[in-house]
């Protein structure tokens, strides 16, 4: 097997309420900023990244539609799935790829196009990463699920609301840094705590967006990059993914995330270095309980006290490990199959030394964690600085 | 890389219209029955091929929801789509995976529940493998696509409806020999023309089916395959996936599929053989039309000659090249995330010499060409005896 190298990376201008801009504008755009940041040439294949632009828009065929709109066919180009992981999970099949031997420059891209339906169909589409047949259609929302699973956590480790309001809190500060934001300003304790309950114990401040977005990174073995690129080269130290159960109710446990502690295991195992080492991290806080249980389940903090991590600034720009440098899915937006690749593309700025008023100081090696659904799949991602 | 085996094969018991079977249940009885025939007690990673689950039932997380009800999680399960090439396309990303040397046992199903929708629902499902902007949205269906690409083979190389005919006839000769096949009839050229028009020229008879379906495959290193396989080997010797515009009016010419020649002959390059060395093969037969053409662009009759192959008897069993032995798509029913996979598994009983009564004789040589929408993307697969 090869190493692997990140040489480009590249986002649409600005996360948000797009309506102006189709599925396949979002991808292309993103994809061109990611070969021009590469400065190659030509690609050997390619990945999308996204849930579900079936419900969304009425269109699957991904790999195709986007090869076709980026000039890219007739290169291989398929989409991947896996509910809100999709980006990270088409990011570990492009790892795979360059790692093989089979293709020496693979773009992995992500997309969402979310905001072209209403609410109610923007929720089913969402429930569509959750069991279905046992969960959604008997009406529970992933607000609910995710409540709780807070529920649960606050009842065994004393998890507070206010510890859940600072995660949002510390989030929207660091996302107020970064112009590519969908909602770039800060909150406060009271505005989260004060905000509609969308199911007890999460008020919408403690939510992700719906957002429309796209994200874009491209690979080439370690050897070509160092030789190639013009910018410093991030390194993939490890690629993990695992699956939990896709329903709540058949989880041993509802306050762990045990597909994410399975996919950490591998992945700081397969890197040869443990949680401490990890010196920014961006993770997947769908819901502000999300972040808390994930920081646990990555071995950042003990189990039962990812509630003080925000709190204590642990986690904020300036503690021992920022996490969500960029806003995170709560203040950045959560765009479902892009996320998992703008998380690798946070950890790249911060290892190439790019992540301007964001910027962790001297960081040499980052994480990502993306998750599907309430932890149907986990993709861990170790990057380091090469 | 390592070279790679396929070592075990399973369908669900039969194809049809299979309203008391979920999506879950198909996929796990395909699933389970691979597992049995290769003989594994574990597994290392898995892919599920499927098309649009969103649209036909609300599902997506395909990787996490089958892992789960396979009893395969914690293991990396993840989803690919390319439209009706899903199945095919999920098989090359196992196949990566276990050339890689990061898993040696992993799993590739393909599964499409069809038939809990109504006509109208399918045929906008089906139509989010076009392009749904520029075609399907104005209202074209895939009968009407294929029935332009058949317009202008017809008025270019005076291809006839009866030699379209002769393709279903064929096809269903072939299926009526396999008990497994949702139509196993024979049909004759009357039958066809006389059957209803829907896209003139296509009748009903000239259309594969609305079908519920599953199918798995088991890969391994060739290595461990020579040393714990109970069946003969199969190795894959060549696997090839191309792109091509999504919709047809981008296309340089309606007569042709370019990402299957595409796919081609990069395949043959890799197998170091040429078209007439392949002894049987599967193909794309979504309409007869799509047989005849597909034949140009493997290679395996000259540009033009497609109408003429099925007419003449050189792709029936005892032919020159028997092509769709299972019954196609066409008889065999067309669940379209689980056709690449079903094709894989149709040649690799050939060339175990288990196909009864529809054995090519001496088989060592079978290649699979699977595709997405009217030829947006393609796979080959080339496999041989070991």
């Amino acid at each position: 097997m090869r190493d692997v190298a990140i040489i480009g990376v590249g986002l649409n201008k600005k996360w948000g309420e797009l309506w102006n801009v189709s599925l396949r504008d979002l991808f292309v755009e993103a994809a061109l900023n990611a070969v021009d940041d590469a400065g190659v040439d030509h690609l050997d294949s390619m990945y999308v990244g996204c849930m579900t632009s079936g419900l969304f828009v009425g269109q699957e065929h991904l790999g195709s539609l986007m090869a076709d709109y980026l000039g890219a066919n007739p290169i291989p180009a398929t989409r991947v799935e896996s509910a809100c992981a999709s980006g990270g999970a088409a990011f570990r099949q492009g790892f795979i790829e360059v790692a093989s031997g089979i293709s020496d420059y693979v773009l992995v891209g992500g997309v969402e196009k979310m905001t072209d339906v209403g609410g109610d169909e923007a929720t089913y589409a969402l429930s569509a990463a959750a069991d279905m047949e046992y969960e959604a259609y008997h009406g529970v929302t992933f607000p609910g699920l995710y409540a709780l699973m807070a529920r649960v956590h606050m009842e065994r480790f004393g998890t507070t609301c206010k510890q859940l309001a600072q995660v949002a809190v510390k989030n929207h500060k660091h996302g107020a840094l970064n112009p590519e934001a969908q909602y770039p300003f800060e909150v406060t304790v009271e505005d989260v705590l004060g905000s509609v309950m969308v199911a007890d114990p999460l008020h919408i401040l403690d939510c992700s967006p719906i957002t429309d977005g796209a994200a874009a990174v491209v690979l080439c073995p370690l050897d070509t990059a160092r030789r190639i690129a013009k910018k410093p080269v991030v390194r993939v130290l490890a690629s993990a993914q695992a699956s939990g159960t896709i329903a709540l109710h058949s989880r041993k446990d509802l306050a762990s995330i045990e597909s994410t502690s399975q996919a950490a295991t591998k992945a700081y195992r397969a890197a040869g270095i443990g949680p401490r080492d990890i010196q920014v991290a961006e993770v997947h806080d769908c819901f502000t309980i999300a972040e808390i249980m994930v920081l646990e389940a990555l071995g950042f903090v003990e189990t039962g006290k990812g509630g003080q991590a925000a709190e204590s600034g642990m986690t904020a720009l300036g503690g021992r490990i920022p996490v969500n440098t960029s806003g995170g899915l709560k203040a950045k937006g959560h765009p479902v199959g892009a996320t998992g690749v703008a998380q690798v593309i946070e950890i790249t700025r911060q290892l190439r030394g790019d992540a301007g008023p964001r910027q962790v100081k001297d960081a040499r090696i980052g994480l990502t964690q993306n998750m599907g659904g309430t932890g149907g799949s986990s993709v861990v991602h170790i990057l380091g600085a090469a």
